[in-house]
């Protein structure tokens, strides 16, 4: 355990939240929650191999997450064939780590198995609605957490990769993907080769509330944040310049707004329905 | 941290799916790892509050989780209210714990902030389809998975209340919902009275891939799962009985499949469209 757990778990908030925290936990939870409350992204990697019998261990770790009812609605696909790999890669080469990571898997939503099971136990089966696409995304994305954390955990680092659901269709298609299952995410992994850093976020007066959602406030917090998050973490570049010229305050409000001005995923429905989840 | 931390983690690891791991992991790590691989459900608590800046830490390390593109399209509302406690208990009074866990917060799926930001930074949203929904979807769970394992590694417990999406209307009436927010789930949690079990899960060859998506011998492996299922944790009563009869051999897939031979939340795709989710 490290001597001051406490200290960094609040440098940690401090910085991600820009707000100051009082750590009422020993030393020895401090030092576990840290790992969480210090999760940072990593996408450079050592050449260095991931064991494959560590990489279990972590899928196991993953689907030890809870879920839904119990219904264990999520399925992992281990990249394990070099050109399935080099295909996936090429498919998003502005991300390279997709090539050069040592492990890459990718979580899928499962709607399949429940339908399946009721049929082998002779029951019927009402729910083939939008409910099971919820529980299944909901699943799905539990079980990547508890893998990222697994990750940080045992001293690798890594990254989800959404992208991939820019290529569902295909993705699908190279992964036999039956009906009712769809790719959640991708997730590369390795040992990584910088300490990367601490993301800052919203602070919390934006997104949590007591006993009633309110977000009168949000606009000038999240002006706020922008402010902040430049000032510790300036962006490399401003997005489509060409488009929106260059703003003199730039920061994640305008970046976000700028990433979602353009038509992204607008056929992912369509997919999902000739995957045949029923979204009614 | 514990003397035995690799052994504990097997150990944690065979109860939870029948199968043997190495674990090719430091002390330290396995020590960390062994909270996520060792999680345990708890419902029943000490009579001792969570302290609120503790709660208020937890809200953050919650908040510390990945997000997709930095979207961070998720909300806590803490219910501290004891009157809407007591309100959103009596929905489901078959969930005890709704009302005497010492705290309860709701996780929600926000798609809302996005294209307010858009629209603060003068920029057109041509982004509200089936995306917006999975991406707010996904980001609440991945928080809600981030607070359970911070839950854990605090010392407290918890569980989450999916439950409270068969509510989705109420819920969202009585904590002010707007338009394109809505409740992934609720979760309670304090000091736990019981050392909880571990849940035993579908063993890594049902769910687990590589390279190609493969269920055909999950009809046996599922039915294997049954058996040490019950051997380990037999059902304490047979689910609607008066309908399916008592069952010689009642394992997993036969409760599930009782569980969803009703229809259950078909109205939730209704109501995320009254939300404004467009679904398209």
């Amino acid at each position: 355990m490290k001597p001051n757990s406490i200290r960094d778990m609040q440098q940690a908030l401090v910085e991600r939240f820009g707000e100051d925290f009082e750590i009422p936990l020993s030393d020895e939870a401090a030092d576990r929650l840290s790992c969480l409350a210090g999760h940072r992204v990593h996408r450079d990697f050592l050449d260095r191999a991931v064991d494959p019998e560590l990489l279990r261990v972590l899928c196991a770790c993953a689907m030890s997450a809870p879920s839904k009812s119990d219904l264990q609605q999520r399925d992992i696909v281990i990249i394990q064939d070099p050109d399935l790999r080099r295909r996936i890669g090429a498919l998003m080469p502005q991300y390279p780590w997709v090539l050069t990571a040592p492990a890459m898997v990718i979580f899928c939503l499962n709607g399949r198995r429940l339908p399946q099971i009721a049929e082998w136990r002779g029951k019927p089966f009402p729910n083939d609605h939008c409910d099971l696409l919820f529980n299944a995304v909901g699943d799905a994305a539990i079980a990547l957490a508890w893998f990222q954390a697994s990750v940080d955990m045992a001293g690798l680092g890594g990254c989800p990769v959404s992208e991939i659901r820019n290529h569902a269709e295909l993705i699908s298609e190279w992964l036999e993907l039956p009906e009712k299952v769809a790719p959640y995410a991708g997730f590369c992994l390795g040992w990584p080769s910088e300490n990367g850093h601490i993301t800052p976020r919203l602070p919390l007066s934006v997104n949590v509330h007591t006993d009633r959602f309110a977000d009168g406030h949000a606009r000038q917090d999240i002006e706020a944040y922008d402010c902040r998050r430049e000032a510790l973490q300036p962006a490399r570049r401003q997005r489509d310049p060409d488009v929106w010229g260059n703003a003199e305050a730039y920061g994640w409000s305008e970046d976000k707004a700028r990433q979602y001005a353009v038509p992204l995923r607008t056929a992912f429905g369509a997919y999902l329905r000739r995957q045949k989840f029923d979204l009614t």
